[in-house]
């Protein structure tokens, strides 16, 4: 296995012009040197190795390192990590680390940690985890933790943060660049916006910094408001606040209450997290892999993860089989059928899942529409028509050629037709429907889809070649 | 058609409690309104519809009207159109746009732009239609546009804004308020950091606008430099410079030449953008689809795109029938083997398909690397082992209950285990293998491994049986 691990990865001397495409991957000899200063138990060369780091670059090393490494490291040097380090780990990992590290060590790095991350490193943890976390926060930490964990799972409210940088409405920019001097300590450590209110805490609009400080101290705030200004509602699903942002190009947004009153901002930097999670669980949804799997997982654990959909193919591969074994007397006289039927299928199955992957992606960038589903479909129809007759007339002289037998071309040019007609539509229409019925369309589209594409295929083909050639 | 469209579409009350989950979608009776104010010929009407809508909104209702609607639209009331919509759109809409305009509405709509605006529009179009738009330009703003276009494609150059707001290093906060006072006509819309530059124009770090506003006049910059500060080659991938920006939650950074002098800067919606696109990409090509896909598409340019992939994959599909051929004569013996072996060539491929997927992934999120490769390869191993294992049980029991022979209970049981193993391997080593070749592992993977499991499926299941039943 070493030598097909050197061959691929060995680096030549033609990738220097690829090098700008790989900038940021973790130095190789970095792990190594970690491995060796783990394996001969030295502290100070492991926090010589470690600090200069950036956070989710440490986040990465504890990912790549085999877990008795990483728990050695962790036994040895446990101040490696602090609370952004355990920000920056997903999942599984995630409760690992925390659960290696002492006490002490986690407070610590609780404290460090702005309320937003908090409440982002507790929620997915076990209620013991959970509460050995919340019992080290001041009080008035603790009770914002609370509050934004009172919010729906995936919400606004437990995207903001809830320092938001505001002021009244009738305020100038001198006013409001002596209240930032004088309350400095208060300030978050990023923010785009000054937010004003009405009386009764409403956002009104918002003002970039950049603006305030290139103004006049005396002009009044309310002349400078920004044309972006939109509000979130706190209950708001984290996926739409990421399309807003991405829409509508936002830096920042305040997020309001029920009553319209100001409880706190959303940054792009969040945004940009939610769009990206979304995207990589879509990816990995319509390969039938669970969204929380990582390259960490213990191999039962994948096993596991996996093993769903592979049972959810077993089935749809059954019936497939059920529908060849309808016709295993037309088999047994010509076995050329065997030969040629998996074709009809895969060709419909790959049409399908191109089909369905555009559907699920424009359903989820609110592309597809009720205004143009019909359209839509009858486009999906078009393509599968023609492809099909472009594949028939191929397969046809291939069948013909192959077997010597004209009307065996027939059977598959016209099977194919009919296959590729009904994959389009049905990876249209199949992720359509989920939606309406509030089932993720990434997540069970492939099912539904290559079940319709393989028992069609092999009910055309096989059916088509009784009536025809026997 | 309609009745399904209705079906599936119809809004009913229960929905209300997901409503937060689709706040951002186009309201359906716009696009109503829309289609009759440009049957009725009505420019005033259009105008009224179109004037209170965000440019990315107009952008998606453009993506959304039929071809005809679309011109009829455009032919009434071209001034629906600014230089901020045609940025909105994308590809083929775009030129299509651009081409239906009248000149001087196109003239007006690119002035608007700023220059990295106006790179965007321009540097996937036609040369006439380039040229047309290069020739509106101010001089400045042409040779501005002509110098990032010298940059690569795709690099952090055409990425860049070239408005940037420098100070000399050894400036106070005061000296930099008022400097922004002075030149406010000159600063951008929107940016978040001051960088500092020492006389050679080489950036030395970046200060946040919160952290001057809220600092004394007299503090000099130097003291209140941020830690996240990162400078990006200009001829940086821009894959990789959105790597950066998400791995290390960057809100702007300055580009710089070979030399290492400022020439720009990125900002973090520039960012997400990329990443975006860069998942989108990834999603569509793991399923065959091009990239460049919309659907907006003329059905004869969908079936084109659709049609290389079909293609490949007819081949493979071909490739496995070859390999059934070798084994009629044991299939019309045994024609139960017909009926059974889709079953163990589909589930290799979707548990190839899982592999690939976390492969592809976890290598374009450089979670996959040279350290781990030999771990994460023995782990999908170990993972295809198990399910195999697993598998080959139930279908084991499944062979003999409805064949009723135990032996090919056995054949198709092992022949599961040999393709689930092959299939976890060849998941992982493809895609790698094609990185390290320089061909994106999105786009190919599939074929290969699809090929791999298809092959050794069929072969393994009919050899055995060839062994142990005849």
């Amino acid at each position: 296995m070493s030598d097909i691990e050197d061959d691929v990865l060995d680096r030549s001397a033609e990738d220097t012009a690829d090098e700008a495409r790989d900038s940021y991957a973790l130095d190789d000899t970095l792990l190594g040197k970690l491995r060796a200063a783990v394996a001969a138990r030295d502290p100070a060369a492991i926090d010589a190795l470690i600090t200069p780091l950036h956070p989710a670059d440490i986040a990465d090393l504890l990912e790549q390192v085999s877990d008795p490494v990483r728990a050695a490291w962790l036994r040895l040097w446990p101040s490696s990590i602090d609370g952004d380090v355990l920000s920056e780990l997903y999942g599984d990992l995630r409760e690992e680390v925390i659960g290696l590290l002492p006490d002490s060590v986690l407070q610590d790095a609780v404290r460090d940690l702005d309320s937003d991350d908090v409440v982002d490193l507790v929620e997915d943890l076990e209620d013991d985890q959970q509460e050995a976390i919340l019992d080290v926060l001041a009080p008035s930490d603790r009770v914002a933790v609370e509050q934004a964990l009172s919010f729906p799972e995936e919400s606004a409210g437990r995207l903001m943060q809830r320092e938001v940088v505001a002021a009244p409405e009738h305020w100038t920019v001198g006013e409001a660049i002596d209240y930032m001097r004088a309350h400095k300590r208060e300030l978050p450590e990023q923010f785009y916006h000054l937010v004003l209110t009405d009386p009764r805490m409403k956002p009104v609009g918002y003002v970039t910094l950049g603006r305030i400080m290139s103004t006049a101290r005396k002009t009044p705030l309310i002349e400078l408001l920004e044309d972006s200004f939109r509000v979130i509602p706190a209950t708001q699903h984290e996926d739409e606040v990421a399309y807003a942002f991405n829409q509508y190009h936002l830096i920042s947004a305040p997020v309001v209450d029920d009553d319209g009153r100001l409880v706190g901002v959303i940054t792009i930097d969040d945004a940009m997290n939610v769009l990206d999670d979304a995207n990589e669980e879509d990816i990995l949804r319509l390969a039938g892999v669970d969204e929380e799997s990582s390259l960490n997982d213990r191999v039962i654990d994948t096993t596991k993860r996996r093993f769903p959909w592979l049972f959810v193919n077993l089935i749809t591969a059954i019936l497939a089989s059920l529908v060849i074994s309808q016709f295993e007397a037309a088999i047994s006289q010509i076995v050329a059928l065997a030969v040629l039927m998996p074709i009809v299928a895969s060709m419909g199955g790959n049409a399908g899942t191109q089909s369905l992957t555009v559907a699920v992606r424009a359903l989820a960038t609110k592309d597809l529409t009720r205004s143009n589903l019909l359209r839509v479909v009858l486009r999906e129809a078009g393509v599968g028509l023609i492809n099909g007759l472009v594949f028939a007339v191929v397969m046809g002289v291939i069948g013909v050629l192959w077997f010597g037998s004209p009307m065996l071309g027939v059977v598959i040019a016209v099977a194919m037709v009919i296959n590729l007609l009904v994959a389009g539509l049905a990876g249209i229409l199949v992720p359509v429907i989920l939606e309406r019925l509030r089932v993720d369309p990434a997540l069970a589209s492939g099912a539904f889809v290559t079940t319709v594409t393989d028992v069609v295929g092999f009910f055309a083909f096989l059916g088509l070649a009784v009536v025809l050639l026997l």
